[in-house]
């Protein structure tokens, strides 16, 4: 459900009068759904089931919500478009919900709504977003596994070696072993979603890769080691490619078939831009590395709409979609 | 006519087969055209005319070729594919004459083919390329004007701050003056394509413009003190936005009108990824602060199959219409 007080539930309720949710379950709180569907206006139910399973025999225009069970009890006193504790307490519990379903294999893949970081920290949260705390949740008093942000859309999926990192700092993180395992996550991610075998462009991090050497030295000494690794491991990787052209290369589009299934960037805007680029209601943000598939909508809270019934749905939807994509060939 | 021995002539060829050539001409050597008309087959005449002017009698099918003087007299035993300083220096005189003709008024606009950079140098030409010869010609025994490459499609305009630089050197190379500086261009070469009130948009450099300088502080150190000095000046630039979405706000297609007319990118790959994803044949290459329009395709001289008729001229296509499109409004 996501934060309470952000468009999460609003969207989610949008999505439940369209026949494409069908199957889907809201792991949150019936009241807040209730409130979120008034908003959104036209006739929709919010029915209270108690299992995943059960969501499947919801009729159209119903939305199923598996109750969380311990969220705050006053959770609908927190008011749409404001921090509030209590929202960032029900949301981390749903996520906690949703991550024993998933390991149980109650849910094939979970998509999540928008979290806001201050109420998360303002419930005492100790993760500062929804990776970090699935990662967490994943391995309870272990390692938490690696994992890696995967832009995607109906053209392009492309996976991150470093993200929220100022561009001098991402590329001292470039490092052999950072790039290697993010082959290797998307290896096996891809090999998860039924790819046989996944076509891996690596792009470089300077223009021209490098230009042999003329334009900086990290494709020569980093990633292509890195790459070579990987295609000793048996892994179908290539490059590195110019940044330009890689992705306009893996571009699979209507008469433009992509050479590559996923493309491999270095820093976070260079895989973002061309993503992006036709429009961020069509890229979805999926968390590859963790043991079941999780897609989220390329958006946050907006607070500044939350409670107008005027947030657009469509980013969800194809985070719904990706994720079936992803689980359907599994 | 861009080295004799790549696939210049016989793209230029190609485009005298298509009405869309209507009013070009030809700085080369009429025996050079004459061969790549028989690369590309069918009917095309090569003519011969003394002015630009003439040109625009040429019949369809016909390529009127300004030839250019002091060629080497025996550049037809250039080889197509093969570096020849035969093929460099007459590269060289031909784009003397065109400067020659632009500052005189004669032509409209210069569209360059491809040049190799091999040649050039064995021709005992001073310059590395095209750009750097055109502003050495376009301001004898003075300091050369500065310029900045502009990549360009239908859909999206960039201006690069930075270009041939390692990442590392390019973060470097994006000073308050360099930023100021290509505010300034893109604004002067906007008005002169007959845009009013050209509206630029300033991307950052670090993801998320930095994030309030969490992810670097380039924008609030350099950047964003270099739009508020634009704008001081009565430039429309504003930013600096976020990498990863500020190109796709700019996209102008159907049913997506874009908020800017240009977009001013710190580095090579931010730039190009974008104007690159639709496809290579789409995006020009246009040089602003010369004082006169001047594009060029997106590609090299093909050497491997320069000779076979192959080349696609879509590029060419794509820079000659953008060179129209840059001057008819002026």
């Amino acid at each position: 459900m996501g934060d309470a007080c952000g468009i999460g539930p609003e969207i989610i309720a949008r999505l439940f009068r369209d026949p494409r949710s069908a199957g889907c379950v809201v792991l949150g709180d019936v009241e807040v759904m209730r409130r979120a569907a008034g908003f959104i206006g036209g006739m929709l139910a919010v029915a209270r089931v108690d299992s995943p399973a059960d969501a499947l025999r919801a009729p159209p225009n119903c939305v199923p919500v598996l109750q969380v069970e311990g969220l705050p009890a006053d959770l609908l006193a927190a008011a749409p478009g404001h921090v509030d504790a209590r929202a960032g307490a029900a949301a981390a519990a749903c996520i906690a919900r949703a991550v024993e379903l998933a390991l149980a294999g109650e849910i094939a893949a979970l998509v999540t709504a928008p979290l806001h970081k201050e109420a998360l920290a303002a419930a005492g949260v100790g993760y500062p977003g929804h990776t970090e705390m699935l990662q967490a949740l994943c391995a309870p008093g272990r390692e938490p596994p690696p994992v890696r942000m995967m832009l995607a859309n109906d053209e392009l999926r492309t996976v991150l070696v470093t993200i929220h990192l100022s561009l001098r700092r991402a590329i001292d993180a470039v490092t052999f072993d950072a790039v290697l395992q993010t082959i290797r996550i998307a290896q096996r991610s891809a090999l998860a979603w039924g790819l046989r075998a996944p076509r891996i462009a690596v792009a470089g991090l300077n223009p021209h890769a490098g230009e042999g050497g003329l334009f900086g030295d990290e494709e020569a000494r980093i990633i292509g080691p890195a790459v070579a690794a990987a295609h000793a491991e048996g892994i179908d990787a290539r490059g590195p490619f110019a940044p330009d052209t890689v992705f306009m290369r893996a571009r699979d589009a209507a008469g433009h078939p992509g050479e590559f299934d996923i493309v491999i960037a270095m820093t976070h805007d260079h895989g973002l831009i061309p993503v992006k680029y036709l429009g961020v209601a069509h890229g979805v943000n999926v968390t590859l590395g963790l043991p079941f598939v999780r897609t989220s909508p390329d958006h946050g809270t907006a607070f500044d709409i939350a409670g107008t019934g005027r947030a657009d749905p469509s980013s969800l939807f194809a985070a719904l979609r990706m994720a079936r994509q992803l689980t359907a060939q599994a």
